[in-house]
This record gives structure tokens, C-alpha cells and sequence, in this order.
């Protein structure tokens, strides 16, 4: 019985004719099958592609070499490419503050086998959701507020440094990342919002969507920027609630709708399947 | 055969014990079923009632004498109540600009019966919608902007007023009303705003939407105030979409949610199933 | 500072004129506030009532007393009524197989304060979901199938008898119940079907609905009768699913459905929402 | 000032490696570029591409000349392939018994330009729809049933080849088609059922819906085939109802499903979008 290779390819270039048969055509002439394949081109002129593909191991290069005879093509249309092997699972770090609704999501999951990542950690500024953390056999990181904020920043990265991160999610995470993280995070850290961005940035977001009035409620996850509930939205997902709901209760609705819409996020990213356009994503699904 | 008479009664008061048992019994006492009853008391202390009744003509009193019979307990709770014969139809005056969509779900609604509405007049400021409307068997009235603002609405209140009016529709009127048409319509104008609000407010919404990367979009009915698009929300209805979608196809996937919003809310309005609290709407369906 | 007694009261009787006077004067002479009021009348013409009230303890009677002044009314419009404390906490049984999420959704809600009950048992045919359960600091009873099928279910409701349970959840139990058993826990045995009812009934749903090549699927929750997937329904939700979905990915895709559709049955249930009309429900919500 | 030519191929194979490699390295040497392009391969081995694609008038072939030189590729990969010129707008015949929402909506889109398609013909075995039709400039044939059913087939199936018809769009049209229409229009006829299959099949599913107690309808488009209400799903929609909705407030919520159902099946079929697989659909959306 032969193992099977599987890689994936994703890539932004400028878009012009011939990017999709010189790609396809240089798989096909590394032996490899095409599993999955999407485009996007973009009304400014971008084009993104996202390739999963397979091959017997022995009969197609390794990603080492395949990423080697790539490069002529991606000089040739100027791709910012990405190629991985979809065997290696994604090292995801969680960090939470009090309340456990988006990490317990998250975990079980994982626990089920249906989000395919490792959790080196799991880190936050209380102690509330160690028993949990811990329950599941993973690490849990306590990382209180020292009051020097640049302290705390050094010792969050040093602990993402030190654990070879892809991707840090804070699953309602009650802390604004300084500028600091943001930058040395850029595109590799997501944010549930609860409330349906644009509308209702900042603080209690239930509470300004239960003043306004509005019908229905919704959850935004997107990429962390240094503008506060800016960044790239990645998923949303939204929920009808009547005039009888007071704002505890919008809490308590909309915590289903965060969970769900982070969960997939995550799941997304991790497969490689969000790329990021300026202040939009292309979400191949 | 005995005719049946249906009357509903609307009210909001300060919340206090009793209130509901003091109508009930008084109802009971005159003879009346109760169909529908719905109830909601508002965390700011106002309660708000809908009650819809029935009884044989003749058996029950006519809508006067009950009235004036149900004074009384209107001074006690100090209710600001409203008692309606739900055989009158409401009188609703239909506006629109150059874009059909709504006026033509509305119209179709009204056509099949399913709509208990009167439309003594379609108004518009562009012709474009008069042969569909003339189909319709409807008086069509073209008022365009003659440059004279005051003149204009001038003309608009006349026709209004002309028509013993109780609703007036703005189905995409694309022309923002003066305060003094607000002032004069307060509570009796509902909106179809085409975004999700109160996000994208103002202009072109579906193109902030699309700029913005929103994986959701919306519209949202209800009623005009003199602050744009910040009158209380009806109702609101939400669409997914995806990356791939253009501002213009987002304008058509919008148009199936407005005007299906609209309807709901037209309906629930001329149905006396919504009552405003503040910036906030009490919808009892 | 004075204590605050809750009660509720839910009826069923043939739909007649009088009846919500009769009743809301009644609590009204007894000094109660209503808090939330909904009624129903079928067209078969059973009329449904749900009052939620309040008074202050001392004020007010306790429920006893309030039972028994009540009876007459009970009497004259042939009401089956029942008076509840909403203090009390209903005593709800959870029962799963091997599979989590549903169990793991409402033992979360339960320790985040979110659901309203006591659960004195996990029941199981497995031992899969023993750890979660007991650090959840709640008892697991692992009743594996002996293969005497009465002895299995003489053991499940002395369990039940013992504990004096109000609701038995089954939380994706993959067995059917026995008629003495669906017999016994009438009207209080709620399942979650991972299929949209009545499509898809039995086994393995997901697959049935990916075979067909339905475009939505979806869960319910229903009370549990002697006909398999026909008791009435409390609840459904539903999901988009792509043609590029696999069985596998429906059933994972569904698990999220199912929890949330589960979670608010429990909850309607316990909260008193919830009337049987023949095959069908009420929901007052 | 340049025009530009814009095909479309769809096609379906056996699934073996080199096809997305040789399609696009063909059309890429054909000058053409790349616009849109979908591919999915299913268990059962089957693979399913659709690629939109254009370049200037006179730089790249006509559409006789690229299927000719396409020849090759198909034989090599036993394509089914079909290319088409998107230019060439779907002719399209409604058919419609008395109901009008669907046919309404279709051509509400038709006249906004939302939907590239032509009409050449709106058939009814009633009269009723004749005004709005004709008041859309469209062409009315009543055909009503004469008793004679091969009598009726044949004057229909004269008008459908008469008028060149790539699609015939069943908008409630409220006769079973014999099994030798269903043959003579197999894959190329839609129709909207208004419930949500496979549940509620047949006669007046919103009923069957109500009696059942379902929480939420919906309505279905497929292709017709002989076998009633079981052919291939295109497209299905939801809506939430509440208990105290009767099946005639069921009827009214679910049209608007209906039309926004049905005008999206259109729009992918005309499109390009559906494939059938077997009892499947894919849609390339």
C-alpha cells in the first residue's frame, strides 16, 4: 500500500491571462492530482488561487523539491505563493478571558477529531477556565495583567514564539492587543466579535444592539488589526430576536451565534481556505 | 345569519397591578371574545396591550359606545388607547422613485388579497413606475421635484391630507423628507432602508457593504424621523453572501430582502401589531 | 426587604368565551402582577393559556392555598390547569449514547447559569461520556444493554422513579425507547432527530438527506411517542449545505444544529412554554 | 474599440488526473482567458467542470471553430462537454396555472434586467394571468385541458419546438406532466414545489405541513422528471412558523419562498450552473 502526498497551494498575483493553465499545467507535469481548485478576481486587479492536491509519495516530488521547480512560475507571474503539506496540522494557541462559551466550542471539537489542529496553549489573563483547559489534557497559561503592559506583551510572545504558532484565536479574549501584537500578529490572528460588524464596535455590543432596537443580532469573526473591530471580516452569522429580549438575554442568544461563527473561522483559515484582500477576504469554501 | 363585529384595541400606559384583569372584565362585561392578546411590559415601566375581539353585531356594542364605555379605566391606568373596527382597512399611500421592486411586491400582495390595505394613490417624483401602477387599476400621481422644496411638500401634505391617509409607504422613495413632512407623518411613514442597520447609513449601502466585506447584508423597515435612517426598526431581514459578489449583484440579492421586509412591516403596522417605545419598536406577531 | 413568589399557571380547556377574564380577575383579587401573559385558541377549539405571575411573599397566597381557591374556576370552564413555583428548578435526566455534543452543549449552558434546571443523573449505554460528565461534578449512570430488554428497563425507570424527574432528555441516545417506556415518560421524554422531520426518519438521516441531494438540512426535537420520529414537534432549525458535502461533513455540519435545537426545547420545556395539541405544539415563547 | 467574446463550458467526465491540466492549457492556447472556474469530483467518480472564459473578437476563435479544435481533448477524456456562447440569452417558457406569485417575480426580474433570459411564451391551462402577461409586452397561449391528454401534450410540445425552448419553468402550474412531457423536456423543465422535500410531496403540502406541526416550511426547485416531486433538487429554501400560523397564513408565507426559490433555480440553470448527477444537483454558484 502506497501513502498518499497532499499539498495545497494558495497564492495572490496580479492578475492577467495565463496564471491558471501554467499552474495547472506544471502540477499535472509533477504527477499530481488536483482535488480542489478556486479563483478569485478581484474588480482591483488581484487574482487569488487555491489548489489542494495529491499524489502516490515516490511518485511526486516532496514539497521541498515541488516548491523548488515552482519558483520559475511564481517569478513569471510575480506570485505570492504558499505551499504546504496538508498532513502537518496548524498549531493553534487560544487565548480566553473569564467566560469559557468559544473555548468549550473549540475544544470539543478538537476533542471529536473535527477541527484538525494542535492546541500547544491555551492562555489567559484569569484563572477561570484552567479546570477546563486542563480536563482536556492541554496546557493552560495563566497570564495575569501586571500592570506593564510591555511586560505582559513580551511574555505573551515569547510564549508564541517559543511554541511555533500559526495562528493565535482569541475566543472572547477581553483585551484590546496593543499595536505591538497587532503588527507582529498580522494575519494570523483572529477575533470573535460579538456583535454584527460594522454596526456596534467596541464595548457591550448587545447592550448598544438592544438600545437600538435592531431585530437581529449577530457575531463577526475577523483578522486583528490595530483598528479596533476593523480588520478583515472572515465570517459572520446572524440571529432574530423580538422586543421581549432584554440585553442579558441577547448575551445569552448571541453566544451560540459567536461560537458557531468562530468555529468556522478557524476551520477555514487552518485549511487554508481565507485569503486576505485589503480590507475584504476571499473565502474559498 | 348574525354578522360579526372585530374590533382591536391598542394601548401603552405606566405598568401597574391590575390592568390587565380591569380590561379583560371589562370586555368580558360587555359581551366581547378576545381572539388575539398580547402583552409586554418595557424594563422602563411602560406597559403595552393588544387586544382583538370579537362578537355578534347587535350583541356587542358599536365601536362609539364601547369607547366611551371603556373610558372609565382609560382615565384609571391613564392608557393612551386606541379602539379600531378591524373591518375599516387602512388607507396607505404608496411612494416611489424610479426602482419597482417594492411597489410591485406590494401591489401584488395587494392584488391577491393578501394585503388588507387600501392604496388610494401611488405618489412618485420620476414616471417610470405610472404604467405598472395604471395596470394595477391605481391612480398614479407624478410630483417631481420642481426645485421649490417647500412648494413640493406643500402639494404632497395636500394630497395626503386629501386622502385621509393612515400610512404612507416610502418603497425606495430616494429623496430624503423635510422635517416638516417628518413632523407631520411621525409615526405613520415607514421606510425601507437597504441596509443592515444601523450600519451603512445614507447612500449607495450595498456599496459600503461590498467595500467593507461584510459576509451578511440587509435592509431594514422603519419609521421616518427627522434623523435619517435612525427612526425605530420594524423589522430587519438578513442574506448571505459571498466574496465573489459585486456591489451591483449585491443590489439584487437586496431587493428580495427589502421587499420582503417591507411587507412584513406594512402589514404589521396597518394590522396595529406595532407600537414604538422610544427608538425601540414593540412588534406583537 | 421582602421576597418575591413567582408562579405559573398553564391550561388547556374548550375555547369559550370569559375565560381570560374569569382567570386574570381571579389572580388580580389574589394580588398578583402579571408578568407575561400568552393564550391560543386551535382551530379544533382547544384554548391554550400561559401566565406567568408575581407578588410579594406574605402578600400574595402561597401556591397551595392559591390551588385551591382556584379550583372553582378549574371547574366551571374545564380547565386542565397546572399551578407551578417557578422557584423550583425542574429535575431533568439526560441520556446519551456515545457521541457528546449535544450533552456537552446543555452541561455548558447548565454551568454557565444559562439553563434553569437540576440534573441528578447522566444515563448511558456507553462509558464514553463518564469523564466529562463527572468533572462536571454530576453523577453517570452507565446502563449498558444486558439484552433482556424488560430488565433494562425496569432498572432505567427505577433510576428515573427514584429521582423524581420532571423531563428525560435524550441527547442523541441511539436506542429506541420500548413502548412501556415511551408509555410511562409521556409528554416528558423529549429526543433530538438529527433530520429534518418528517423527512428522514430512522437511521443515519444524514446520509438519507445527502442521497436525495437536499440543498438544507436540519434537526428536531420532539416529544417521544410510541411512533418512531412522530411524537409532536418542539422544535427545528435548519442549515445550507453545498453539493460538495460529504455524509460525513453533514453529520458534523448538523451537530451544531442539533445542540442548539435541543438546548431550546429543554429550555421552552422546563420554562412551561411548551403545550401538547394533538400531533402538533404549542410554543409560547 | 474592441468586442469581447465570452463562452462557457460545462462538462462532465470520468474523474481521472490531467483534465483541469489539458482543458486549460487548450483554451489558454486558444488565447482565451480565464474568468470563472468551478470543478468538483464526486464519490461515485464523476467529474464536473464548468469554466467561464472570454477574449477580443478576432483574437480568439469562434465558438464552431474552438468546440472543433476542443474535439480531441473530449474524445481523449470522454467529455460529455457542451460549449456555449454567453452572449446567446436562454429562451425560456413559463407555464402557470392560476396563482401568480412565481410568474409575477420572474418576470419583475425579467423586465429589471436581473434575469438574461427571453420569453418567447407564457403558457396556462387558465386565462388569468393573461393581463399581466401581455401587460409585460409577453405572448399569452391558453391551453386549457380539453380532456383529450395525448390531444394536450401534442399542441404543447408543437409550441415548446415551435418556439426553440431551452428551459421550461413550471411557476405553479398545477398539472401533473405525463410521462412522455416529462421525457421530451428531461433536464431542461423546472418546477417549484411549495414544500420542503422530500416531505410534504403532492397535493397541498402546506396543509400536510400544518397537520404535521412542522416549526418551519419551505419550498423546493427541481427538475421535473417522471417521477412526482423526486427529481433532482436545484434549489431549497426555509422559513420559520410559528404555532399560531393556519395552513392559509402558510400558503401566503410560503410564496414569497416560492419565487425567491424558483428565480434562483432559473438564474443558475440559464447560467450554466447545474449539473445533474444522478439524483443530485451540483451548482456552481
Amino acid at each position: 500500500m502506497t501513502d498518499t502526498a497532499r499539498y495545497l497551494l494558495t497564492s495572490v498575483c496580479p492578475d492577467r491571462r495565463g496564471i491558471v493553465a501554467a499552474v495547472m499545467g506544471f502540477l499535472h507535469g509533477e504527477g499530481l492530482s488536483i482535488d480542489e481548485a478556486h479563483q478569485h478576481g478581484t474588480p482591483e486587479g488581484q487574482f487569488f488561487l487555491r489548489i489542494a492536491m495529491s499524489g502516490a509519495v515516490g511518485a511526486v516530488p516532496d514539497l521541498a523539491t515541488l516548491a523548488a521547480r515552482f519558483a520559475p512560475i511564481e517569478a513569471e507571474f510575480a506570485l505570492q505563493a504558499e505551499l504546504r503539506d496538508l498532513a502537518r496540522r496548524a498549531r493553534v494557541v487560544i487565548m480566553v478571558s473569564r467566560t469559557g462559551h468559544c473555548l468549550h466550542d473549540l475544544l470539543h471539537r478538537w476533542q471529536a477529531g473535527q477541527l484538525p489542529i494542535d492546541i500547544p496553549a491555551v492562555v489567559s489573563n484569569h484563572d477561570d477556565q484552567r479546570s477546563f483547559t486542563q480536563w482536556c489534557g492541554l496546557p493552560f497559561h495563566h497570564l495575569p495583567a501586571s500592570g506593564d503592559r510591555d511586560a505582559d506583551d513580551d511574555r505573551l510572545l515569547a510564549l508564541i514564539d517559543g511554541l511555533d504558532v500559526d495562528l493565535v484565536v482569541l475566543a472572547r479574549y477581553m483585551q484590546i492587543l496593543s499595536p505591538r501584537l497587532c503588527a507582529r500578529l498580522a494575519g494570523r490572528c483572529i477575533n470573535i466579535h460579538h456583535g454584527f460588524l460594522p454596526s456596534f464596535k467596541g464595548a457591550r455590543p448587545y447592550h448598544q444592539a438592544h438600545a437600538r432596537g435592531v431585530k437581529i443580532i449577530g457575531a463577526t469573526a475577523h483578522y486583528v488589526t490595530t483598528d479596533l473591530d476593523e480588520g478583515p471580516i472572515i465570517e459572520q452569522a446572524t440571529q432574530r430576536v423580538s422586543h421581549s429580549r432584554s440585553p442579558e438575554e441577547l448575551v445569552t442568544i448571541g453566544q451560540e451565534v459567536e461560537a458557531s461563527v468562530l468555529s468556522r473561522a478557524v476551520r477555514w483559515h487552518v485549511e487554508g481556505r481565507v485569503q486576505i484582500a485589503g480590507q475584504r477576504t476571499i473565502v474559498f469554501d
